[in-house]
C-alpha cells in the first residue's frame, strides 16, 4: 500500500483574513484532509472553519502535539498515514516546526520515509526579518531570550557582538506581556549605533515595523504590550 | 502630501502555478501597482503577466536593483513613493531582501520614514527548514559557502561544531551547477553521525526533500544538477 503524505499546513497569525496570507493550494489541500496533528486543538477547529465553513467539523480527527503530548504518543501518530491517508501538521500560529513542537513529527516522517510536502503561509521571522531592511543574505533566529536577567543580558551581547563580526543578523522573540520589558532592556543593553527593528502584529491592521538605531528608539518606544512582536538586531 | 508604501512582492519559486503559493492579496496589491524595483525585469514582467494576464505591463515602470545597481542610483528609487505613490518591490524567486539586494532599499524606506509592508509568499529557506524535521526553535541561514575548497571544508565543519555546540541547525545553498559537488564533500567532510536534509526544486512537481544521517546518505544520493537546492545539518 502506497504511504499517504504529511503536509505541513500554514495557520494564520493573529486576526487575519485567511485569503491575505494563504494561497489557495492550502485551502485545496485542507479540503481533503480529515487527520490534523495540531498544537491546539480549539484554534485549529476555528481555523478550519474559516477556510471551510461548509466542512464537516465533527468528522475531523484531530491529534494534540504540544509539550504535553511524549514521545511515545508522537510514535503513533504517523500510523493513518502508513495506511494510505494524507495528514496535515499544523501550528497555532505560522508554520508548524519554527518555534513549536512540529519538528519531532517531521523528523519522525522522515525516519519513516513519508513524503514531506511543506504549504506556503506566514512566518512572523520571516516577515519581520525581510521588512527590516537588515542583513537577508546572512541571519539567525534564536528563539526566546533566557529568563534569568543576567543571562539575558549576557545573551543580548553575544547576538549583538556576533552580529558585528559575522554581519549575521540576529532574530529572537518575547513572550507578548514582557516585549516592554525587553525592549526597555535592549535601549539599554545594546550599543546606541546598533540597528534595532521591531516587528508587532505582523499582517494584521494593526501591523507596525520600523528599523531605527538604539539611540533613535530611546525615549520613542511603541508600545509592545500584549502584541506579539519580533526584534532583529544588527551591529 | 501622504508617502506611499514599499511592498514586498514574493514571487514564484521556479516554474509553479502562482495561487500554488501566492496569497490573493497579493494579486490584489499587484494589480494596482505602477512601479516595482525588481532583481530581474524579464522574469519579474512574466510573473506579473502571469498574475494578471489583462494588466497592460507597458504601463509599468521597473527600476533594477541588482549587483550592478550603484547606491546613488538606489538613493532615487523611492522618489516616487514620496510623492505618495506605492511601490513593489520583487526579488527573482522568493522574498525580496533574503539571498538578493532588496534589503538595501528596505533600509532606505526605513530611513526615509516609509511605510514597509511584506506580503507572503514562498521562501526556499524556510520552507526547507520546516521539511527538514531538524531544529526550528534556532537556526541560521548563512548564505552560499566560500568558494575556494580549504575554506569552504573549514566552513562547513565549523556550521557543523555550531549546530552541535548551540543545537543551531545550520542552513546554506549553493549555485545549482556546483550542486552534486558540494553534496560529495559534505558527505566527506561531515561526521556520519550528522543529520543532512537536503529539499530541491522547492514547491514544484519535480520538489524532492529528504532528511537522513550523513551515513545513510554515503552511496545513496539525488542526482541534484542544476536543481536549486536547500541544505540543512544539523550534528
Amino acid at each position: 500500500m502506497q504511504k499517504g503524505t504529511l503536509f505541513l499546513i500554514p495557520h494564520t497569525i493573529g486576526d487575519t483574513r485567511p485569503g491575505d496570507v494563504i494561497p489557495q493550494k492550502v485551502f485545496d489541500v485542507t479540503l481533503n484532509l480529515d487527520v490534523f496533528i495540531v498544537e491546539n486543538i480549539r484554534t485549529s477547529r476555528r481555523f478550519i472553519r474559516k477556510l471551510h465553513p461548509e466542512k464537516n467539523i465533527d468528522e475531523i480527527q484531530f491529534l494534540e502535539l504540544n509539550k504535553h503530548t511524549s514521545p511515545e504518543q508522537i510514535q503513533n501518530y504517523l500510523q493513518s498515514i502508513e495506511q494510505g491517508k494524507n495528514i496535515g501538521l499544523m501550528s497555532e500560529a505560522g508554520n508548524p516546526g519554527i518555534a513549536d513542537p512540529g519538528a519531532s513529527v517531521v523528523a519522525l516522517a522522515h525516519q519513516k520515509a513519508v513524503r514531506v510536502v511543506p504549504l506556503v503561509g506566514p512566518s512572523s521571522i520571516l516577515l519581520a526579518l525581510i521588512a527590516s531592511g537588515l542583513n537577508g543574505q546572512n541571519f539567525a533566529f534564536n528563539g526566546y531570550l533566557p529568563l534569568d536577567n543576567q543571562e539575558r543580558i549576557a545573551k543580548l551581547k553575544q547576538l549583538e557582538m556576533r552580529s558585528k563580526t559575522e554581519e549575521q543578523s540576529q532574530i529572537f522573540m518575547e513572550t507578548p506581556f514582557r516585549n516592554n520589558q525587553i525592549l526597555e532592556m535592549l535601549l539599554k543593553v545594546l550599543q546606541k549605533s546598533t540597528l534595532l527593528s521591531i516587528a508587532a502584529e505582523i499582517s494584521t491592521d494593526t501591523e507596525f515595523i520600523q528599523t531605527k538605531s538604539v539611540a533613535q528608539w530611546t525615549n520613542n518606544t511603541p508600545d509592545l504590550n500584549k502584541r506579539p512582536a519580533i526584534f532583529v538586531i544588527q551591529a
